[in-house]
């Protein structure tokens, strides 16, 4: 799939190219949407250097079929996950074999592909970032998208509480399937110091630690929720892009806003990434403790539907685009739908 | 001294108060003005628990004269210096004895009274918030004030480079000697791009670590000549109170915002810091790489004056208010002029 310059995104047929070196060429089962593919269609989001530039997609699950000749760990058939640069809203997909991740046992390939993006982040923004620590008070914002069903559960997996804000009552009775301790509804119009208070009442005390999907003012409640040597994880702006910052309370209480993202991440980066994956968060997902929040499956031709549906914000958990076959009668090194 | 109603600030004479427990009972030789005092004054800082809401000072250099029954590790005529929550610009100061650090061998115990302040702080923010490693580029604003010739002394005795910003060419030359890398003398009215690519273009190089004192649109600045994953250590904001945040670049670039402070932790938090301080700092002071900057010392009577030489910038390194000699003829525990 391609962003075109006329509707938007469409379909187009692209060479398949071998896999050389490292890499491994994967047949796609499944690639989530993210809000940074509406970004990158507006302009606002630039692929980095070595992926294609106009084929969105940050994650994907599949397929190894074809090996470089340096690619040493996975074979022709191993199932895989992982997140890229772009390019995995296709029917294959061309990625060094360091930054894949196996599908853990007895979880579903097409499903797999709601993973990478909701689960690395939240374990990025969690552990790495965030320091994470059993019995600590998380808060989250926009708790029914998919990086917030994957906090919610990641974050209680973990021995947190985990509470959360949304804009439909709806969204917050699944989050609490999940796993949320708590959430608010937050009222049209409602003062932000209001919010706040809700809050911390919900939960019985100030935040340890606060995950950022929405910016703006948004951000600042975050901010204005913290206990002392609190830290809010900034990982998106869908609301606003800038965001105030009051410097006498973040002084005085010693908080720390930190902001992360993977996906300009040099290759080396995500394969220690991937690493640290595997041996802390793929076992949950073994256990049955975690599990991918697929909201909708789309055929890849509908995905300017799935655009949509995640433009307005009416999914819950990931929307996947699945390629589907290849097509029939030519092989992988020859031309196909995507690459 | 105390704050008073009318003048804003004078000495009045208070009782001296024995010290108990772990308390030790310093004659304080230094105590150091700091633009918090000016805060405090105004009504926008108050003083934490446990401490006098009107005796201002927040750091003391000086002898002590009288230990509590629990006090194990002090002796009388031990010179001694350390920061406090305030009531340290007083002839006298009751402190837990843990807070208190040695002044260093071959160091004036008046000049040590410039210490505290601005190097546990300039310690703190570099190695603890900071993490700051050899061969960083670090970047200071206000580099003239207090903690900024401090963070100019020991980033570069850690083996950083660091740069600067001032209002005044004087300043900036002072600090060269202090070990500035380099440092620009903002222009009036100059656009925030140019003076960030003027600083990159000085530093060779995008910055690791930068620390402000200012707020506001210098905070902006600072984050935006950090390279990736670089931190600003938000210390002050003698500009502006609030900052915006562009969430763009602090999620792709990965950067932090650290807020820290001294004077309203908890004395244990104080016990720690002043152990480590002890350890890594003070030795630096012994051999001569380090040396505090004082400005100007000024009789406690004379407060006003050098409460207005801070608030108009025209100090370069640490003002001192010297309480002088204790009121003959009374013992310690009867009324002195302060406390």
């Amino acid at each position: 799939m391609v962003f075109g310059a006329d509707a938007g995104i469409g379909v187009q047929a692209r060479e398949v190219l071998a896999p050389r070196a490292d890499q491994v060429l994967v047949q796609v089962a499944a690639a989530g949407c993210n809000r940074a593919d509406l970004l990158q269609r507006d302009g606002r989001y630039p692929a980095p250097a070595g992926v294609p530039s106009d084929i969105p997609g940050l994650e994907f699950s599949g397929t190894v079929v074809q090996v470089g000749e340096l690619a040493h760990g996975l074979r022709v058939g191993d199932r895989v996950m992982g997140i890229y640069g772009g390019g995995a809203q296709a029917q294959y997909l061309l990625v060094p074999e360091s930054i894949c991740v196996p599908v853990p046992e007895g979880l579903d390939v097409v499903d797999a592909g709601a993973l990478p993006e909701a689960f690395f982040t939240a374990y990025e923004a969690l552990v790495e970032q965030g320091g994470l620590r059993r019995g600590a008070r998380v808060l989250v914002n926009a708790v029914g998208s998919g990086v917030g069903t994957a906090l919610v559960q990641l974050a209680r997996a973990l021995g947190a509480q985990v509470y959360g804000t949304t804009r439909t009552q709806a969204k917050l009775e699944q989050c609490e399937a999940l796993g949320l301790s708590g959430g608010l509804v937050v009222e049209e119009g409602e003062s932000p110091a209001t919010t706040r208070e809700r809050l911390v009442a919900l939960a019985g005390g100030e935040f340890d630690l606060a995950v950022d999907l929405l910016g703006g003012s948004h951000l600042s409640l975050l901010l204005a929720a913290l206990a002392p040597q609190g830290t809010v994880v900034s990982l998106g702006f869908i609301a606003a892009q800038q965001a105030s910052l009051d410097l006498a309370t973040i002084i005085a209480r010693r908080l720390r806003v930190v902001g992360t993202s993977l996906r300009g991440r040099p290759n080396h980066e995500k394969a220690v990434l991937a690493r640290r994956i595997t041996r802390d968060l793929l076992p949950l997902f073994a256990s049955g403790e975690l599990r991918p929040v697929v909201d909708r499956r789309f055929p890849l031709e509908e995905a300017a539907a799935a655009y949509a549906r995640m433009e307005e914000s009416r999914n819950f958990g990931k929307i996947l685009l699945l390629p589907g076959a290849p097509v029939e009668g030519k092989s992988h090194d020859e031309t196909a739908r995507g690459r």
